[in-house]
């Protein structure tokens, strides 16, 4: 369905990130903006990464013993006020069904931000005896939440996510649940999307609307900024209280759950885009692109070029490899430019003279190399290209976040190191006062929590340091 | 995470249908009643059906060449009144949010009762010239219709589908898909079903609003009631007139192109009840059912015994079969009941005695016989079995649909028919008038137009007949 002949220009990445962003993403064909402020529409290519996303990560909450299940878009608004903190932090951003049916409802519903109330309400229902747990769902859902500023994938008024939602017996089992999540979704970033990440506590600042305590994980962009990539939420007996999650325990006495809740969302195709693309476009991590690899014909009416690549493309597809042929009238260098701005992991090349050898040339995206490949065996090579580019990327994205992590010891050093793209490690000692100085001054927040560290001074106060903290600008 | 160590009771199938089918999708956990009147909540037995019908069909889709995209789920009122059919038809079901964010919305939006609208303005944007077409794109998402009567599957206010949205350069192009998808439908409902249905075309009065032409699939509940299970609409110009959907085509003029759209919903969960269910509960079409095979131990403490289970699940799995263990401390006789009650097409009984002979046994749930089956090569004989109980489910309810279509001369004949819970053939003359009375007659609608038959007289008028319909009482 490619409409113009040509490819398309997008803006310079280093110059104008923002610009190259949104280009990106809208030439592509990633994602259109929707007739409403605020909504996107994912286009195939943009879906395709998803689906790819929901597989792997759907298989390992299943191995997790995780249950999918399905709970309604609609929350009366009662609900969400019984968690005085969930209230205060999401009410602001909900969007409400004040009418149905013709009528005028007596109770306005909000459109789901989250659903830890209304799943709340149903575990209470389900849970009565400690045989009962844990619980252990997870829902794939859209939700909505009405901002004011937003940017495809990065910040929408509806977006696409999965949601766990658990009930423990125990406080510390709820806990450990709430970390393996989140080394679920680290190892998930890495080997699916080749993503480096930091992972951690959060602050109470940023912690969610309800949360006892929240743990992320921060990747960094291109640009140096940071990108919350999924959190995971140990929410103590907040919403079992609020909900009236209870059950009868092994010693007879009747006792509230322990609750947890986590979520990776669309969001994390904005991260592919920001931690790989590069001046000609995209990058897509093997594991998650939707082709993994491409075949361009050359000098195609040659006698026998059509045939091999589609015998090629048998092989791949029947090796597991998602693979497309451009058969299409433009001109090879045309399609170069087109697949490489898709970000298409593997491009192959096979014409005449290729095929009298017996070989075709494999172009890889991310390196930009080409290597010779026999076509004979051509799948075998593919896929152990394909695994090649992702490690490779990883290891290159990781490098980068690494060298680009510094550390403060005054309030300007930090300003110094976020406005140069960095990181920035500094102690804190544990005040919202110190935190919110130093969002004024640096525009930074506090990204994770590094772990206790007593022999620090906090960078703003001077008093001794509870914790060292990363700071960054973030998405 | 079962509640009570007993096997809680059903209504009699025959006597109490609609407090059977209650009882069933209830105890049998596929869904419960969510806080706002009319909605379900989908639990994970119940979901785990939805993912193994997305996962078939989806494959179905792809492979006719349509990809997933996703659109938004809030349309501006405005673009529901485009089209007058359309806005006509849905306006009064539509969930309206007026706020968001905190403050009131300068215009209302409502929730998607379906998306031709929001699509079509989409591809009004995407589509330019003949070069651009077909598209074929497919979205899996939640809408909601507000219904004054719901039931759980059957009608809720909020229920998940998937909505097919093509586009062609052609009439005769975009009515050919239409029909291709209505065989796509047929023959998923057969093969993953195991349910017989009966196509045709719509009436102008049971047709989609906006459509020119609504294909249906019907099936034929216990009751001898028709359940809508599927449809696909050829909408002609109409939404491409409305949305202002045109492209240049080969000769140079500026043309309208012709849309298509198609949809199966959860309400499928609902027809695989009703079509197999019997008095001791569900009846699951091994195809999409959550557990394929369930192994019950006998006198599981002997030893050996949960060992040789264990290793019996290990290679049934790795053979692809959906298998549990149930090893819980409920008596055999408990466990029967209830994965009789769940529907589990196989179950198989594995003890002391069996194990020395080398073998096990596997009762069928279609049939409720047993065989006994050698422990060794067990996993062909269990994936044998599960093919012939789909094809036994499909003939059984071929055969009682079969013999539960009638034919009639009379409206009092017509209304002994589907009294006694038949499908009922009658000739009609295609007025209005004459449908209308026959649904104030005997409380039956035309399901499908059976195709052309100027021999007969209208079953109301006694006109000569168009067509022959065939008329049932329906869900």
């Amino acid at each position: 369905m490619a409409k113009d002949n040509f490819v398309e220009q997008i803006a310079d990445i280093d110059t104008d990130f923002p610009q190259w962003y949104t280009d990106v993403v809208v030439k592509t064909k990633l994602v259109d903006y929707g007739p409403v402020k605020g909504t996107m529409v994912i286009r195939p290519y943009g879906y395709a990464i998803w689906e790819n996303i929901q597989r792997e990560m759907d298989a390992r909450f299943k191995a997790a013993g995780i249950e999918n299940a399905y709970f309604p878009l609609l929350i009366p608004m009662s609900f969400m006020t019984r968690e005085a903190e969930h209230v205060e932090g999401f009410a602001p951003e909900v969007a409400v069904v004040t009418h149905a049916g013709g009528e005028k409802l007596a109770e306005p519903l909000c459109i789901r931000p989250t659903s830890e109330t209304i799943i709340g309400s149903m575990y209470s229902k389900w849970i009565q005896s400690y045989r009962d747990l844990p619980v252990l769902m997870n829902q794939w859902a859209n939700v909505m939440r009405w901002e004011k500023t937003t940017r495809p994938f990065l910040r929408t008024s509806e977006f696409l996510w999965q949601e766990g939602h658990t009930v423990h017996a125990s406080g510390e089992e709820a806990m450990e649940m709430t970390l393996k999540m989140l080394a679920v979704y680290e190892e998930f970033a890495c080997t699916c999307l080749a993503m480096p990440v930091l992972t951690g506590r959060k602050t109470e600042k940023e912690k969610f609307a309800g949360a006892v305590a929240t743990f992320g994980m921060e990747a960094m962009m291109h640009d140096g900024k940071s990108l919350q990539a999924g959190t995971t939420h140990y929410l103590g007996q907040n919403f079992a209280k609020a909900f009236d999650i209870k059950f009868l325990d092994k010693d007879g006495a009747l006792k509230y759950g322990y609750t947890t809740s986590f979520g990776v969302s669309t969001r994390l195709i904005g991260a592919i885009i920001m931690t790989h693309g590069d001046k000609r476009g995209l990058v897509m991590p093997p594991v998650v692109a939707p082709v993994q690899a491409v075949i361009v014909p050359i000098a195609a009416k040659k006698e026998g070029v059509l045939q091999a690549c589609r015998a090629l493309k048998e092989k791949l597809s029947a090796a597991g490899v998602r693979v497309a042929l451009d058969d299409s009238e433009n001109s090879p260098g045309w399609k170069f430019n087109e697949w490489e701005m898709k970000g298409v992991p593997v491009r192959i090349e096979l014409g005449p003279r290729d095929l009298e050898a017996g070989k075709c040339l494999l172009f890889r995206r991310d390196t930009l190399e080409k290597t010779e490949c026999a076509l004979d065996g051509a799948e075998g090579a593919v896929r152990a290209l394909l695994g090649d580019i992702s490690e490779t990327m990883y290891e290159r994205a990781k490098a980068r976040m690494d060298a680009r992590i510094v550390r403060a010891e005054t309030l300007e050093e930090l300003l110094a190191g976020v406005e140069g793209g960095n990181f920035v490690r500094a102690g804190w000692c544990g005040c919202r006062e110190c935190e919110d100085k130093v969002k004024e001054f640096a525009q930074a927040t506090a990204r994770v929590l590094d772990g206790e560290n007593t022999s620090d001074k906090c960078i703003v106060c001077g008093k001794k340091a509870e914790s060292t903290v990363v700071f960054a600008r973030a998405y």
